[in-house]
């Protein structure tokens, strides 16, 4: 049996009972490493489980997920994947190798950052689709998610922006020289995901297009979601370009226009100190 | 401090083991009856958390918050939801309550059928506004909700309908004569949310509208997700009126129009017998 085990947001404790029962009697336990992190290391991890943990990469889990599938049909292995297994694409194809090669498959839910972000008091049936934000190089500045943003604000839905992950990611230099030295890892802050979205919103003013959304849209800055030292902070963009949530991970929230009173109460506990605020939606929270 | 505690979607041992240490040294605890159910009764809940627990309705949670905050700034009292403690509105509500009593708050996150809903392989980021199907009656009918579906069918992103619970309602009758005798629970299932549904589809084209869902378009019916004995099936609208889930909790995801190669060849794990479909969508699979 292959068990695809969500491993929540927080620590090594966000685990769910039946997921832990599961990892502790495996025969191999891998551990995704690239779509997400805990708030602790494989290490922190291990000695809570008393289980040894294969990490498994992006190339290991897309190029040789017969490796990770090796006797599952006659043993238990485990797949433990940060958050829910099912917030990444690449879990669904794990799981269609396994059924092709007669292997039985399990899920073990946990919670994920597509329904945790309520805890911001955004109402979760009120977003629309979910984006992504990969960090913009010298030649590469992707804008084309921004429509689905626009798209939303139009419809009065929140977006959720995930924020790109670098991990295990190599120099073009150590590339194209095959050697394989690998960069630290990089995680997006709000702070340069608003930064982004203000250059978006510019750009698309010079084209003469309404971006609808400006410097004074409310949004919500979330980091280490589930986590003991969470912080959220709600402000404008300009705001989210500048606000101090500490260390990774960060997710960013763009509100819909328009927002229920309870919504507006709940984000006032997370409001940018008002004194320091220069924006009209922030008063009014 | 208040807890709250999501216990996620299967049974007992779905909580996280965070999420138990607190149960167990919380003073009191109380259970949130009335917006979701695991496979598993308070009881079985009780022997496992090796504690008592309050059944809260949603009367209680509403009316009298006050009762459940109690004292809760100089001990611990947990919240616990099925699911994730951000489902339903209700609950931001509580926190607002015991923040203005100068509680302090925290959540322990859990699945929600908002993301677990992922396991049918439809990518959670194509997911639009997230829609509520009520019981209908003889003179109350409902259909607005269904603007929502057909903009995100529009919008090429699938709609999750969450399915009605009924629980501790009354008869109008004994509602009218303020017997306090309730009805059995009620929760509506797949067959009944699709009956409704096409029910809207042949009022809309009465109307001369377009209703841009037919008795062909694709859908996932769900059932007990995350339990052991969980159920899904992809067919058609019309098929969902008459396939066999079993138990509650139901829900179902109505897809957008377009559809990844992924997605498909995830939900063709889940097709109903192809020999008995009349349909070209579902041939497709």
């Amino acid at each position: 049996m292959l068990y695809l085990i969500g491993l929540g947001l927080g620590d090594a404790k966000d685990i769910t009972v039946k997921g832990l029962e599961v990892v502790r009697r495996c025969s191999r336990v891998y551990l995704e490493a690239y779509t997400s992190v805990l708030t602790v290391g494989k290490e922190t991890l291990e000695e809570f489980y008393g289980r040894k943990l294969i990490l498994a990469d992006r190339e290991e889990v897309e190029q040789e997920a017969n490796n990770i599938l090796k006797d599952a049909d006659i043993s238990d292995v485990a797949f433990l994947v940060v958050g829910d297994p099912f917030g990444a694409t690449t879990h669904s194809d794990l799981i269609l190798r396994a059924t092709k090669l007669g292997i039985s498959y399990r899920v073990i839910h946990n919670a994920s950052i597509v329904n945790a972000v309520g805890c911001c008091g955004l109402q979760l049936y009120k977003f629309g689709e979910t984006v992504s934000i990969v960090f913009w190089t010298d030649t590469w500045r992707p804008e084309s998610f921004f429509d689905k943003v626009k798209k939303n604000r139009q419809n009065d839905m929140h977006t959720l922006c995930l924020l790109d992950i670098k991990v295990k990611e190599q120099s073009l230099e150590n590339l194209i020289k095959g050697r394989k030295i690998y960069e630290p890892p990089r995680y997006m802050s709000v702070n340069q995901a608003a930064q982004q979205l203000l250059e978006i919103v510019q750009n698309q003013r010079t084209r003469g297009e309404d971006p609808a959304v400006t410097e004074e849209t409310l949004c919500v800055g979330l980091a280490r979601v589930g986590a003991e030292d969470q912080k959220i902070a709600a402000g404008t963009l300009q705001q989210m370009c500048t606000v101090d949530l500490g260390g990774p991970l960060h997710s960013l929230i763009i509100t819909g226009g328009s927002m229920h009173p309870l919504e507006m109460e709940m984000l006032s506990l997370f409001s940018i100190s008002e004194t320091s605020s220069e924006s009209q939606s922030i008063d009014g929270l």
